[in-house]
C-alpha cells in the first residue's frame, strides 16, 4: 500500500479508540491484515470513478482497504459541495470502512453538515421475519457548532451488532427479548445458537432499531435499515441485501454512500453554530430521570472519551497488544512498549 | 384562500386517508379549520423565500397552512435537482403539513429520490432525561421501483405518537413497558396522568425509537428526532426542540426540510429501478416468523389499501363525516351523502 493510503486506515482505527468506540479500533487490524493477506481485500486494487457529475461521483474500489478510498471519495464530495453546495458519493465493491462517523466529522470544520452510511454483511432481519435480508447498516449525521464540540449521530440501523452478541456468548448470558430471533423467527435467547445458526445461514437474525414486531417500532428500524442499502448499494449499481456476506475471519464486500451539505447556502453558518450550541446546550441540561446522572447529546460521550485519552493515553486491551505486536513481528515492524 | 392552496391541503389529507392513514385524513380538517378561525394559521399569509440558490431554498411561511406551501417548495425543489442532481428546502413558522410521505413521493415520477422531513411540537424525552425536548419529527425517503410500487419509509422518530397513547388512554389500558416516561422518568404506565402531566409540562414524555435507555439502541431514535430538528429548524432559523409547542386544538408553528436527488447523476434509471424491483420482491419473499402471515417493505400496506380504497371507496368513521357535515354547515358546503 502506499504510505498516505496506510497513514488514512491507521488514522481511521486510531480515531475509533480515541473516541471510545474500541470495537472500532486498532483491534480490528488483524482482520484487515487478514484480509490483505487473502486477497479479500485487494493490495494494489486502483479505484475507479466511473460515473462524475459536479455533485456526484460513483466509485468502485475494487475491492481496496475501505477507508483510504473513503477518506478521497468524502474528501472529493466535500469539494464538489464547496462549490456546488451539496453533493454525494457512492463507493461500491470496497470492503470494512471503520466508523462511519469519521466521514461525517470530515465535514464539520468546513461549514457543513457530514453524512455516511455503508451497508454490512446481512445479520438483521426484517419485522416479521426470520431470515437475514439486511446489514447492521450503521448511518452517521455529522453537524458543526461553535463553542460546543458538534453533533455527531453514528448509529447502527439494527437494536445492536453481532459484536454485543457475541459478548453475551462469552459471559454466557440469555440474550434480553428484543435483540434478535432464531431461526422460526421467535425471540432468541442462547446466545451461542444464534450466532451458530446466523453464521450457517440457518435462519434468525438481529432485529432492527425498535425490536420486534411493530408494537415498538420495529418497522422503522427496518425501513433506515433499507434506506442505507438503497443509498450505498442501489445507487451505486452494488449487491445489497442478503447478497453481502462475510466470513468470521474478513469483512464482505460492502459499498459505502457520503454527502455533504453546505450550511452556507441556507444561513449565515456562524448562526447556525449559535443555534446549535444553544440547542446541544439544552439537550444537555435536560432534568435526569430519577436515578440518573445527565443527558447526554449524540458524540458527547465521545468527545470527552477524545478528551480524556489525548490527556492520559489510550488503553487498549492486552490481547489487542498481543495481536498488534504479533503482527508488527510478522512484518518486522518494532512495537512500541506498553505504557 | 386560493383555490390551488386548498386544492393542495386537500389533496394531502385526502391522501392519507386513501394510505390508510386516517390519523392524518380529513379527521385533521377540524383542526385546519380552526387554526384558520383562531389565526393561528394565517389565511392570507404570503410565503416569503429568504434565501435561494441553485440547490437550495428557504422559505418563510409567515404562518400559512403547511401543505399548500409544503408542495409548493418540495416542487421548486424538484425542479432544482431536476437541473443540479440534488436540491433541498426548508420551510419555517409554517403549521402541520400532513403526512410527510406525501412530499418524499412527489419525486418518485421524476426518476428521483424524495426526502421529507418536519419538526413537531414537543412530546418526546431525551434518553435518561423527564423533560420533552424534541418532537415525534417524522422523516420521509422514497425511492422509485419499476413494476413494483416504490420504497416509501414515512415515520415517526419517537416509539409512538400522541394520538396511539389517547387511544390507550380511551380504551382504559395500560401504557406497554418502553413506550414513555412519566414526570420522574421512569416506565409511563397510566395514560391519563401521562397526558396530563405533559400537557401542563409537569414532566415525562414519549421515548424515542428504541425505547428506555441505550440497551435496546433509544439513544439512535433520539439521535434522529435531534438529526430532524437540526434540518428542519437550526438550518432554517427556527424554534426547535421544547420551543416548539402546540395546544389541543391547534397545530404548532413548525419548520420542515425537503430534497430531492437524482438518480441519473449516480446510475440509469432504468438499471437503479429494476434493482429496486429486485429488492423489494425479496423482502416481502423472506420466509416470515413462524405464526406471522409474511413481510412487507415500507410503504407496501399503504399502497395496498390505496388499490382497495381506489376500488371500494374510503371509510371514514361516523364521528368524522358529522364533523366535515358541520364544518359544511358553518361555510355553506353541501357535505355528499354518506355511501
Amino acid at each position: 500500500m502506499t504510505a498516505e493510503d496506510a497513514q488514512a486506515a491507521a488514522s481511521v482505527l486510531v480515531a475509533a479508540d480515541i473516541r471510545g468506540i474500541s470495537s472500532h479500533g486498532v483491534g480490528r487490524l488483524w482482520r484487515y491484515v487478514a484480509g490483505l493477506e487473502t486477497g479479500l481485500m485487494v493490495n494494489d486494487a486502483a479505484p475507479e470513478t466511473c460515473m462524475e457529475t459536479p455533485m456526484s461521483l460513483v466509485v468502485d474500489a475494487h475491492g481496496a482497504m475501505g477507508a483510504p478510498v473513503s477518506v478521497r471519495t468524502m474528501k472529493a464530495v466535500i469539494d464538489k459541495a464547496s462549490t456546488i453546495g451539496a453533493a454525494f458519493g457512492c463507493i461500491r465493491d470496497s470492503n470494512h470502512f471503520g466508523i462511519a462517523g469519521y466521514y461525517a466529522m470530515m465535514a464539520l470544520n468546513r461549514d457543513m453538515i457530514g453524512i455516511a452510511m455503508t451497508n454490512t454483511a446481512a445479520l438483521g432481519v426484517p419485522t416479521f421475519g426470520r431470515e437475514v435480508r439486511l446489514g447492521t447498516n450503521p448511518l452517521a449525521f455529522a453537524a458543526p457548532a461553535d463553542r460546543e464540540k458538534a453533533f455527531v449521530l453514528d448509529m447502527s440501523t439494527t437494536v445492536v451488532t453481532r459484536g454485543k452478541i457475541e459478548v453475551y456468548n462469552r459471559l454466557g448470558k440469555a440474550l434480553p427479548e428484543g435483540w434478535a430471533v432464531d431461526n422460526t423467527g421467535a425471540s432468541a435467547h442462547d446466545a451461542a445458537s444464534f450466532l451458530h445458526d446466523t453464521l450457517h445461514r440457518i435462519g434468525g437474525g438481529i432485529l432492527p432499531l425498535g425490536g420486534m414486531g411493530e408494537e415498538f417500532g420495529g418497522h422503522k428500524g427496518y425501513g433506515l435499515a433499507i434506506m442505507v442499502d438503497i443509498l450505498c448499494a442501489v445507487l451505486a449499481g452494488a449487491p445489497f441485501g442478503a447478497d453481502v456476506v462475510d466470513t468470521e475471519a474478513s469483512s464482505a464486500r460492502v459499498s459505502h454512500f457520503f454527502g455533504a451539505i453546505k450550511i452556507g447556502a441556507f444561513r449565515e453558518p456562524s448562526e447556525f453554530r449559535r443555534d446549535m450550541d444553544a440547542m446541544l446546550r439544552n439537550l444537555r441540561e435536560t432534568a435526569p430521570a430519577t436515578g440518573e446522572d445527565r443527558v447526554w447529546f449524540a458524540g458527547e460521550k465521545e468527545f470527552e472519551e477524545e478528551r480524556r485519552h489525548i490527556e492520559s493515553g489510550i488503553p487498549i486491551l492486552e490481547k489487542t497488544y498481543e495481536q498488534l505486536c504479533s503482527i508488527g513481528d510478522k512484518y518486522g515492524i518494532p512495537p512500541p512498549p506498553p505504557m
